[in-house]
């Protein structure tokens, strides 16, 4: 492995990843997550994860932004990888900041193609459904972000999207362990 | 410099950048810009640009999200270290997707904290200032989603700000060069 070292390069502010035998900096920034909340009537998808972390627990359709893509392309291309589903993205929903981990989260509201719900597990799940809110599994869900976006999802229903959720005021920094459930946050 | 080389790694479906040495993968994804229209009565706060790219055009204060900030963070820290204002934000006016430079940028409205204005040119701004709609530097705007963040502010004036706007439609994915104007575009 390259031998990175933590120091101010010359010229900059803060700690970069400089290789200690060539002097590259590996700038580290925060990473994008393209998403969707895709609705069929009063029914949202969910995925159940294959992959750590937390395999097992449910999240929406969605992963990091690659290179190349638009938002709007990267949130598609996770709900065609996640749940083999064409989706048509009808606006941004929220915007979060996840600070302890390096991220920030696009959420769309977005609903079937072809008008009727049509998916199956793709490889990252191990399960793939279509919920009503009061069989949401609420204790085994992945992130907090995904609870953020359900409960923003349930504030507007199929109404039109106005200004997008941002963070919860009980976590505006996103710093929230997702294996620690906040008593302020959601069921 | 590692020498790095571009192949896809197991289990990926994507080329990324490895370190032909040591198998290390330098992961490369789209990067955050949290920037904002900062707006007085009828005027907006503009940067003179010190570094390159595009130094000598106007900008508006922005630019990368840093790991541990939230996008609000940067935003307020970015009109800090560019032109030394104290701002408050709004909500968001706008978000855009560069995808032939790898970015998402976030921005949003926002006023002075003291609720007069309040600046000067920070380290990488030449000069700074406040212009009215029909004194803005049209022909020397550094890049095109300046364009755009100034017109979607044209159009929500101080208004409530609703659903954020995206790409235009004559450059939906962030293609254009900033050196190439569009001929549908903006003045």
């Amino acid at each position: 492995m390259p031998k990175f070292v933590r120091r101010i390069p010359d010229g900059d502010d803060r700690e970069r990843l400089v290789c200690s035998t060539c002097g590259y900096i590996s700038y580290e920034n925060p990473k994008v997550i393209a998403g969707s909340v895709v609705v069929a009537g009063s029914s949202v998808l969910l995925c159940r994860r294959a992959i750590e972390p937390r395999r097992g627990f449910w999240t929406l359709p969605a992963g990091f932004l690659e290179l190349g893509e638009t938002i709007e392309e990267g949130a598609i291309r996770e709900a065609r990888e996640e749940a083999q589903a064409s989706i048509v993205l009808d606006g941004v929903l929220a915007i979060f900041s996840i600070s302890r981990i390096g991220q920030v989260q696009v959420i769309f509201r977005a609903r079937f193609a072809r008008g009727v719900p049509d998916f199956k597990a793709g490889i990252e799940s191990l399960e793939v459904g279509l919920f009503v809110w009061n069989e949401i599994p609420w204790s085994e869900i992945a992130f907090p972000s995904v609870h953020w976006s359900l409960e923003e999802w349930r504030r507007v229903g199929n109404g039109p999207l106005g200004a997008p959720a941002g963070n919860p005021p009980y976590d505006p920094r996103g710093t929230a362990r997702p294996d620690i459930r906040s008593p302020e946050g959601p069921p």
